[in-house]
């Protein structure tokens, strides 16, 4: 049915104020009937390449004809273009400033810049929030039935603002790589995904020691730090039970580097028994 | 349909706990159907004007049927009335305290004391969680159809308690007014409305600086700051990327002044070129 | 209608990250129709006592037939079972570590260890997710339809891992307990339930001081403690309008004395006129 459309939210609004509830009651009243998930709305604020990250790291997960109405929009209200996109992997809904990358990766049908006023809120939208008067109104006519194309004039995909963000280095003996992320956990997810390690085994440097692989925390004894294939399919860095970020005190763009089983450390280093 | 009735969810319960979760428990036994929308559960608790403020931020963009359940209930247990009302701008459910005056602005068709405890959850409510035990309930049962009318007698909305909130002073050369609410962003919003504004041109001084007005943030190069029109409706003071609230250190009731262009301002001060 | 059923998801998992909102999508793959209800998405990082407490204070408010998606699940990977329960207050899916003990209090009719990977959402899960690849596609399986008995073979629900959890020991005096919950408002839930307590009239001794106790938190003037059956069903004490567990400086496990009235209190205190 075309109105249990899903629509899967993601901002950098966080829940304390009314933004991201107001952006729901202007879906509810023109699709009631569609399906809302909050994938997050604690992106820090303007953090395009954090929004794109999380992003990508759902949509592998939700069903292929989801609606993904995405906000981290710092340039709200300047000439940046409004826009929906509809791909392989979802359809797009929000700022053309990279955040939309991870749906770009599959084959884009059609890419249209929102123009078509009667689908806005209003025609004439606050400078400030456009989640609410432009794009919120938009995903909802798009889950009740309105074709992307009505929503304004098509361009070339190719023309997209492309996504700025940290990758990965393939060196003679492992990968260099960074911190991409931190979650609740404090696990640290790194810019290294699991095609890179390619089944080969590896232990991380961090700082001056070097980290055993595994493949669940419970690999390593409580207090113990591991290294594995987190379940965003990149590199992690976790401690068994603990909270990585604060013991090693790492942040977001520090450098970690991989190295693969049999390379020189450039450190000193006894592993444990029974670890690669 | 009556079963999809849109209940708006506002209060001070946070997400940490089951309060909440345990609210949305109990009005699904009895309405499954209703759409609930969380307007927002981070209201500082007890703070009744900061529950309003958000309040009434959302109604003009939900539907007008929709049901508000507002707990912001400091009074909870004490012989402060439970009521329920029926307004052009919507319904409201929760304590008389204030809270419900943002919809009250509006026509009030009927206003009810909750006392029907047929339609609670329990004849002998929690002394501490009428949330649970008679607001979500009532909410539930007006959405499933139950009339406003039979959930208690009827009495004169002249008689709900006002609600005390900060204003805003009209001065010779401008605007007094205080910081009202600071979001997510660290933007402040402030308590003069675009109505008292009504575009006029304007400066904002805030301490020992005259900010310059804009439209939107990005009116101005990153890290400075902007006075606008924001999205609550509100005169705001920004900082384009920037968190505005840390900069200038200012907290919820600070003063704030707005001078019109061209009126003196009680200080030197130069403004960049091109700006007001 | 089978295809509404509620389900009820309680992690610690936070909503900062993409992890719950992924789940969600899962679930509206397989389960359109599901209700979904966050209980609470912050219980400390793997804190399964505080996972259960959670669960057991919402329980009574759900419908019979709800299910419970809870996964707090620090061994995830390691070989604890992952398990459904059909029980006479509701069903429930997750980690096989104690989680489940508030609905064990119930009669168990079937419990069952999820092997059947075709009710996984792959056959492959990952290590450190289980919640994504298994709880949620199982959970939303039995939403729609699939009979529990299908999910995997059987086993005696006495072999199910206890909860290790704090309690209450009865005294000569009174009853000894200590701080189970603290919840947003500051509130300090204690482990001496409402039943241990039997209306009989008691205080609470903290720290050097006696603590009378009230029906609620407007029996006591504004700043002033107060002790009370809160809506947990546990003894509680609280602040009216004010922050308990920052001005008692009390943390989760520390030790709280209730006395019954007319004891010794051990202690020379007046009680404020009017208090028992």
């Amino acid at each position: 049915v075309a109105g249990r459309r899903l629509i899967a939210l993601l901002t950098d609004f966080g829940t304390r104020d009314i933004y991201v509830g107001v952006m729901k009651g202007v879906i509810a009243t023109i699709a009631p009937e569609a399906l809302l998930v909050d994938l997050t709305h604690e992106i820090a604020p303007g953090n395009i390449a954090g929004g794109a990250f999380c992003l990508g790291s759902a949509v592998a997960y939700l069903p292929t004809d989801t609606i993904y109405l995405a906000v981290v929009d710092p340039g709200v209200g300047t000439d940046r273009r409004a826009v929906a996109l509809a791909t392989g992997r979802g359809l797009f809904v929000g700022p053309d400033n990279g955040l939309c990358a991870p749906l770009v990766t599959a084959v884009v049908h059609t890419a249209v810049e929102l123009r078509e006023r009667r689908f806005w809120r209003t025609a004439e939208p606050s400078a400030t929030f456009h989640g609410r008067d432009l794009f919120a109104p938009v995903a909802a006519h798009l889950a009740s039935g309105v074709p992307l194309a009505a929503l304004g004039p098509a361009f070339d995909p190719a023309t997209l603002v492309p996504l700025t963000a940290p990758g990965y280095t393939l060196t003679p003996t492992g990968i260099d790589g960074s911190i991409r992320a931190i979650d609740r956990f404090g696990n640290l997810v790194t810019t290294i995904p699991a095609a890179a390690v390619a089944g080969r085994p590896w232990r991380l440097r961090v700082g001056g020691q070097l980290i055993p692989a595994g493949r669940t925390y419970g690999d390593r004894p409580p207090g113990e730090a591991v290294t594995l294939i987190g379940s965003h399919g990149f590199v992690e860095l976790s401690i068994n039970g603990g909270d990585a970020a604060a013991h090693f005190r790492l942040a977001q763009g520090d450098t970690v580097t991989l190295l693969w089983v049999g390379e020189p450390s450039g450190e000193l280093f006894a592993l444990p028994p029974g670890w690669v």
